[in-house]
């Protein structure tokens, strides 16, 4: 019996997707899993297919073709670093360790220079789109070393989604984190999409008063135009689902408690850190805390009265419409914020990110795809340097366009008492990105004043301090 | 020659100032620095002082009486560290070591362990107020061995600030890190509040237009009344400084480009990670950030038009009151974020925080005092548990009758394209933390729809799965 080309450490529902889907493209696959259990049960339910079993880790590793590549999906964080002490006495120089976890993208950076000590390669890879875009076609974003990401690229770009123009994708990050880096900050960025979305509902809902009805409507045209992708969609659908039990619309009869696994707040934790202004997501972030504080809300909204919408009457529809560019504008500022923490990290990392790569292969298998996507690779192919994506012709025409639609849709919703922190953020970041002069002047001299901080002048270089009092 | 009751370690500016505040209130001083320079410097200028130098490490805990009180006022960090690590094999069980330096709350909770361990004690306080502070009185927030505290909590007393009322701003605020918290979040707050005075601040000038000298005056006047605080008394003399070089008013002269040392940002990080709301500070923090960069802002000034602010007429001097119903309340509620960050973190390390007496300890000595904490410890003496400072009577008047002003201010800033990031989001968390039912349940179909995350129902307890396609 010859020796497979790749094998899968890990067979929870992500690794068994992705093993299937590797054998799927005529590779037969070596699969273990630390309890037996789940390899039987594997095996049992496709014995068809060209999954090779493995009961032990010396079993697994001697049953691939050297190097060796090895994927694994485990659970990130001690699962991850207990698989590699394991494997690490069973490898050779020149293997390849590829790890498709959630993993926080300074493991990985640390991961990898570990196993660069023993001659072992590591690629740290984001991989999205859930089960079903493991099992059919994921968006990949590996990191790691160069040579080792060439000898499993063939494997990847096979596996990988495909864009409309079908290109795959997947694609070199760059070194070590940069991989789980740029799905971190993916991920972030869903977290700002569908608190928009959310918003977006929320001001559909509570100032136009549309029915469920009509908000499926809504969202389906508008996944016809500019916002079309997968979120907007499946937003689409959501409106439509019956409750199985109640009979009710089924978003009705979901709770407004909102959860997380935590990407979304590495991403703010890291853009603090960097110090790449990310307020959207941010605050999208807090939306999902703050929703969760469910018991206090509903004790508040029984002592704390805001003001009553008002209907709209004659301008509904115009309204619909700046809802709709208020969505489309504020989802292009979370994109610039979120690019723009991409270039600090890249900077700050030493990555060499390619911006506009990445955008290329978010259109396919991940859950923030879009069609807008390809403006992103468009504005960075036409000036690969370009500080903010605002800067861009295309996105400042978006700026100039439908700024007056947001600026309406967060005055109408704050009158309004509905809470849009997210399309808010959006407006200020605008405003304040393209102010030439800010207040920090202010804060600079109150700095000063308490603190001696000191502070720098507008007429010349060099730091000041005065003698206030 | 008897020995001293306390020493110093580290004599840059706020450790020489602390020595030469206690020394002031009877006791002789130990005090030593690594280059002695400093020392002698110290003993040069002041030789009628009771300061006792020494210059080595075994000499100056020689000279101490026992148990044994060091205050360590060095660079936080491996600062820290390496002063730690020389002293303790030189102390004898029971002694007690007081980071007083700017340390993150972790790093005092490992170190308070660690050095309990060889029976040593360990107290991280927070020194709020400056150089001026230390020296005269600042506002003290000591965390760890509560027996420790004890021995320590004379000395500290006198040292103190005095609030209006006469009570020293020290207090024992609870075990390890809870004294360093405490003054991050501080601090955190302090962030807040200079953001929403700087965003006043162009509120009044780029909407109302008011000159620099009719910015004092309305400083002034504020200052008289609930918006009484260090912060606004410092701002409203800042608009009355001249440059003495070009003779011009000096804050126009200053450059807008906010720097900060990493406490906010802290603050930030660590309401994350608790998952407690914090979105105002939060948007204190990258507004610094964004006015750093001054370059990109600059540029997209060039070629991002925004809307034109309309003169006000005859109802100026009524939107001058609304700006500071506006700022007030936006304090209010940022501090209703900060205070909710403390309570998730009493519960989470298991602290057991008096969040009355926090207030209370902030009243004198540090940046943020002002009138107005006399509110949040009056709140918190009618009831301890109160999960939010807005459901307390008196600030839920303060939502009642200056949530209009709020509103009005942050809308004629949008419509006039003035950023007022944390104004916007003070409204928006107002709104969300009153709401009953938001959009929440949406992000939650999606994230069933996508990932099988699942949702709970509003009708029963459980987790809930739905078949989407």
């Amino acid at each position: 019996m010859g020796k497979q080309a790749i094998g899968v450490v890990g067979l929870a529902v992500m690794g068994r997707n992705l093993a299937l889907n590797i054998e799927s493209r005529g590779h037969a696959v070596s699969v273990y899993n630390r309890s037996r259990e789940k390899t039987d049960e594997l095996i049992a339910e496709y014995p068809d297919r060209k999954l090779v079993p493995a009961f032990t880790l010396e079993e697994f590793v001697e049953s691939l073709e050297k190097p060796r590549r090895i994927l694994l999906m485990v659970k990130a964080g001690e699962g991850t670093d207990a698989t590699i002490n394991a494997l690490k006495p069973l490898l050779d120089k020149g293997d390849i360790l590829i790890d498709g976890g959630n993993t926080h993208f300074t493991d990985t950076i640390r991961r990898n220079q570990e196993l660069a000590k023993a001659g072992l390669h590591f690629i740290g890879t984001g991989v999205s789109g859930g089960e079903e875009g493991a099992l059919k076609g994921p968006s990949i974003m590996p990191g790691g070393q160069r040579e080792a990401y060439d000898l499993v690229a063939p494997i990847l770009t096979e596996i990988a989604a495909k864009a409309p123009d079908g290109e795959p994708c997947v694609a070199y990050m760059g070194p070590d984190g940069a991989g789980h880096f740029v799905k971190m900050v993916h991920n972030g960025i869903e977290y700002g999409d569908m608190q928009l979305i959310a918003e977006s509902y929320a001001v559909l809902k509570q100032v136009v008063g549309l029915s469920n009805e009509e908000l499926g409507k809504v969202y389906t045209e508008w996944n016809q135009g500019e916002l079309d992708s997968y979120l907007i969609e499946i937003t689409s659908k959501i409106f439509s689902k019956k409750d199985d039990e109640t009979g009710k619309d089924l978003v009705d009869v979901i709770l407004d408690r909102a959860a997380q696994k935590g990407t979304g707040k590495w991403t703010s934790q890291n853009a603090l850190d960097l110090g790449a202004p990310l307020p959207l997501i941010t605050e999208a972030v807090f939306a999902r805390v703050l929703s969760s504080l469910k018991d206090q809300r509903v004790a508040a909204s029984k002592v704390l009265e805001g003001p009553q919408a008002k209907p709209l009457g004659a301008e509904r529809d115009a309204f619909i419409e700046s809802v709709r560019r208020a969505l489309y504008f504020s989802k292009v500022i979370s994109y610039a914020q979120g690019f723009a923490q991409l270039r600090a990290a890249s900077e700050e990392y030493k990555w060499d990110l390619d911006f506009g790569t990445i955008a290329k292969i978010f259109r396919a298998g991940c859950i923030i795809r879009a069609r807008f996507l390809q403006k992103i690779t468009d504005a960075y192919t036409k000036d690969k340097a370009i500080a903010n994506l605002l800067l861009d012709p295309y996105f400042r025409d978006i700026a100039k366009n439908y700024q007056a639609a947001l600026r309406e849709v967060v005055v109408a919703a704050i009158n309004a008492g509905v809470p849009v922190p997210a399309f808010a953020s959006a407006v200020a970041y605008f405003d304040a990105y393209r102010s030439e002069r800010l207040p920090a002047n202010l804060v600079q001299a109150q700095r000063d004043f308490f603190g001696a901080h000191t502070f720098e002048r507008t007429d010349k270089p060099g730091s000041f301090h005065a003698n206030w009092s």
